[in-house]
């Protein structure tokens, strides 16, 4: 069975509260257990989150050795932050990036990613499905290069 | 039964043979096979495939009434298409732009798409199951906004 | 009598049902009456119409020998083709653009125009009206330059 | 009949004698009469120079409950004036953009309006034509919306 | 009573050691103090700071029911973090950026904020002052759109 | 008793019939008393407003002497007007720039200032109270630089 | 012998009508017999022309397995077509680009290329002579790398 | 006898009062005394100052036919003033852009100039003796055009 | 003795394993013993290592009077971080910055330092070396400035 | 018999120790031989090299009356002096710009030429053969101009 | 008498012969006379020319005790040559840069000079003549600093 | 014994009189003896100057078989020069560049190096030791790869 880990950045937590126009109305822990449900028996899934990017950083680094790959929705640090980026490049993990909203809808800032270009690939605009998708479409990578 | 259109851009007739270490092996032929195979029994798909920047426009126009929604990989005119963005801003059919290739890892002229910020959303970077991905995205977009 | 082109780019086939809103309800066939009625007697008017940019080079390459002067709406190749400002300047025909809408009051990339500055004028946002105001500019133009 | 204010900006006193070239040979008062004679019956035109940006507010300014739209030829202010754009906002009149040259054949500087996005269309590059062209745009926007 | 939280960001807790040139010779306790002695009656106040982005995205989401609006003075953090911004959006509590020094008269990389545009109002350079002049500010704000 | 003059630009002594979207519904005079009874007894305030770039030039210049500070709503010309600022550096006072409404959430050449950063600080976005909150802080800076 | 195919983009089948100050008096046919006369019994030779972005690339995917390089003057779509670049690198052909006129002597647009980067070489501004010093230098590369 | 004039922009009259560090101590009228001295009987001089863009274009149409050419210390406006540039170009006068600082050493902004690929020539930085250098050089130019 | 602080920014805890063909075999650790071997008698030590921006903030601003100066390796934070630049202003020591790859030939955001104008140098690309070159360097500048 | 001087820049003394992969195996002396045979009988060629910019311009200007027109591999100098294209316009000779690599093909900085708009045309990236293209090309130039 | 190095750059050495359309029909004796007859009495001139920059460095450098001030045209390393502002600034004598043209109504890259911050001043566009209206500004900047 | 090059720049021969408050107050010539004495035994330094671009191409070529690394502080050369990149990659002798001031603290031109990218590492900002300290670096370098 894969080990893949699901890692949230800053405000996912408040998801469901959080601009549900944009975001969707489900919290983080339907989407939790949608994932569960969905992949149960094919994927042993591990969930974070934090608001912290120092935090996502130590989460990403104890992935070694734990998870085989990630799917990130890292948020607002995907825009900014070099330390989310390096922390993936050091466990060299395959990691899918996931947005719940269509980033490039939005401002103009939230076009840029410091992860995309390191990604295996991007699911974004699917509301909670955006998980489901990427995290398929990485198993189905995973499956691939074997 | 949902009806969808899958309108391929310039060079994915030539898929399998086009730089197979982007592209992957598989042709636009095998992508359709399984798509249809996929999705046999919930969405009647139908798809299109050309080189031509007005021949494209052509058929999303011709989709007014005969699709409810599009999965688009515009190739090359995502990038530089104004005209393909408006054919599919006339028919007001929801659509979701789908790349092979991780886009955001390539050239950087490949980083700008003029269809993204009208679309339900995007993945890319998944070979062939981009389009899979796509397509159960957009599926599940359809049936929420019942 | 003068003999002059009226020449339409993408997406204006499905004018009228494209994006009312913002193009105006009447359709290209009614600007094409509307201008006959208006300048019978006084101009010779053909009409032509593509989706497509290399078409659209064709039809003005045609024009050659058969037209004094272009209106031409190239709508989304406005922005994009360096195509058909080249094939403007190969048959040496004055020109006027028009738009339907305020291309200035819209998308970022609808305010530069690979047209405008080899053009004798502009005339953008009146609707159906911009052609019968473009083409009324143009004979102006013609006329005074005898 | 139509009240419509016909306001210009600065060096436009000179026409004739500025640069006959670029702007043709006729002066403000050709093209006031030539407006006059051409509209009489269907418009009420009132005139306006100056050269002043803040003259130009305070006129924009009276205008309010005089005149129902405005038809600007800006000049040098079209590209620089924030005070005329937000007095054009403040009376919430209607109002059409012209110009006498193609200002986007000329100086890059004059290929920026303040004015465009807020106006309801652009005549340019007709010589003095465009303003009878652009009072004409105006007319029909008017009776349209009616 | 009003019930407003003060957000203040990183190295605001070294105020009065820090750089006082720029920042004044106070420190944060002071304005604590002169901020709870002069609404007194009228405003329930809060206060916090953090040195870490994460915590005051904490901070913020904590905020929910328990204060009507935020004054946040997000120091560093106004240049850098989409997380702080997203974290106001979240709590939909309308909120005042506040500075001590004149961000706009210091290095360039101070002159943007990624807050102001979805702040109700600024104030900057009045040293402590400009907490007051914010929270005055934005007491008129919640008092007027009662 | 301090002095200090309150310098108006463009457009504000149409305040209250101008876009009340955005500016508020009080007029400029409304705003004068509101402060002149505010600020009674403490501040003698002289009052200006014009919409030409050359009367506030002429304006600041001959408060040399007659006043000791001014907070200036420089409106349009803020962002435009060279002249009003080396008018403010000759006279040598110390200004404070205010806006009624939020700059930075308005269009994108209204986030630059040539004001900014030889002010001693900026309020903006608090309607008609930015003048007051503006004032306020100005006298503050006066009375501690004492 | 070397077979290699002449691949010619929008307006040069007009080649000697237009703009002949820049393009030079001869037309396209002259420039095929020209080349064929001179590389006769070294190379053979196909050439190709047409206006549409479409076309050039089913062209170009036309030549695998007939062709071992390509000479292409792209004329306009070398500054604005990635699907005509796709193509290229589709079918891995070598090709070298020429141009007619010295394109970095004409507008800014013109001073970038689409193709450049993945090309043998590049030969801009010899008018006619541009092809046959394209092809000698295409041939020697084939020469050398044997 | 030559007959030029000497056109000052804002804030110019206020010279000696305003930043002497920058400007010098000296008035205008002591540079206008200082013009008169060294070129009586080789020059008739006219001296023109204004705070205002639309009195200096008007300032400059009224000397057509009145003077021969114009030495212009537009100040602030030489940044920002595309009025007076066409003003200068309507009347068809040469013209020296003079500077009492040296522009190229202050703010960003006032290193581009809006008049000087229009001038004769250009002299900045020698504080009041810019006038006597810059006019020196424009009778030089007069004379050898002849 | 001097007492000096190194200070380590995010991912250099993995430091070793992390892309070895860019940072080198060795963990911090060992960076830590042979710095502390090699200025045994001459400087005393103190090491601090973070993932987390705020915390690093919080180390920094504990140094005052603790340590004389810093040696910074901010890694990812150099790029991004605004409140780690502000943390140093604000204890005034000064400190000089290190990276172990030479970031010049790296992404290009990393060529962007927030830190370096405020350094006193930089040292850059010498592996594990940086820390002792630069903590030598910084040596060498406090006992000059005695 | 044409007179041609073939003038190369900074680095090509080392031709063939340099960057093999980049420029080829031969020397300069190599091409001076392969073009002295190869154009025997029809042009009198003259050889110059330097690796200072000075001493090109110095070459340059002494071939005036020596020489009909130039062959030029400014090499790094290409991109970034004014001097040489200064000395190039000077001595009013014709000149062709050759490089062995596709400098498109290369770093940023060298696709910018600061002589190609004022060359006669551009040859790049067939290693030596560039030299005889170019000369060739150049010829037919000097040919079909008499 | 003052003594003061008059320092020209590459190409100047040509004058006369270079571009007279442009540069003047003179040469740089003719200069050096002039100046020399004019100045006679009252400076002490030496003249340098060097179409090399490191022979310019040298040159200035050498100045160092000998010119009390530079008169300089650097001419094409005006735009290119941060070594020759380095021994400007080296020397730390005052300079005046001097250009015949105008360079501001030419190439964009000659609008940008790496000396002009650094100098007393400029005078550019007339001819021979700015030789001597540059030296006679210097003086008198020597003169009113003693 | 290792042999390495210390290459020095344009104006370090001035060094010691040169801006002492940027540059220190020792010479070349103190840099040179403090290197050869505290490398005495370990390596041997040949020194070398040159205020010419040219020279500086020429010394690096030189080194091929004479030294196994280069110290370069290339000084204004640094920022403008492709051609002492082009020779440093042409010997393809490892490098470090070092600057005795931080360039990151001065102008912004300063912060650009053409050479950065390619070197081993870089060391700015020691003064006189930024030599000392690149020379270890490098000799760490060297001994590790064997």
């Amino acid at each position: 069975m894969h080990r893949i880990a699901v890692v949230n950045g800053p405000n996912l937590n408040v998801l469901g509260r959080r601009e549900p126009g944009i975001y969707g109305p489900g919290t983080l822990e339907d989407i939790q257990s949608a994932l569960n449900e969905k992949f149960a028996g094919r994927v042993e899934l591990s969930f974070f989150q934090s608001n912290s990017e120092g935090a996502l950083v130590d989460i990403i680094q104890s992935l070694e050795g734990k998870a085989e790959a990630v799917v990130i929705n890292a948020a607002a640090y995907t825009h900014t932050s070099v330390a989310v980026r390096d922390a993936l490049l050091a466990v060299k993990l395959p990691f899918v990036e996931v947005h719940l909203s269509n980033v490039f809808a939005r401002e103009e800032f939230r076009h840029v990613s410091l992860l995309a270009d390191v990604a295996v690939g991007i699911v974004s605009g699917f509301g909670a499905d955006s998980y489901e998708l990427g995290l398929e479409g990485l198993l189905r990578k995973l499956e691939n290069s074997k």
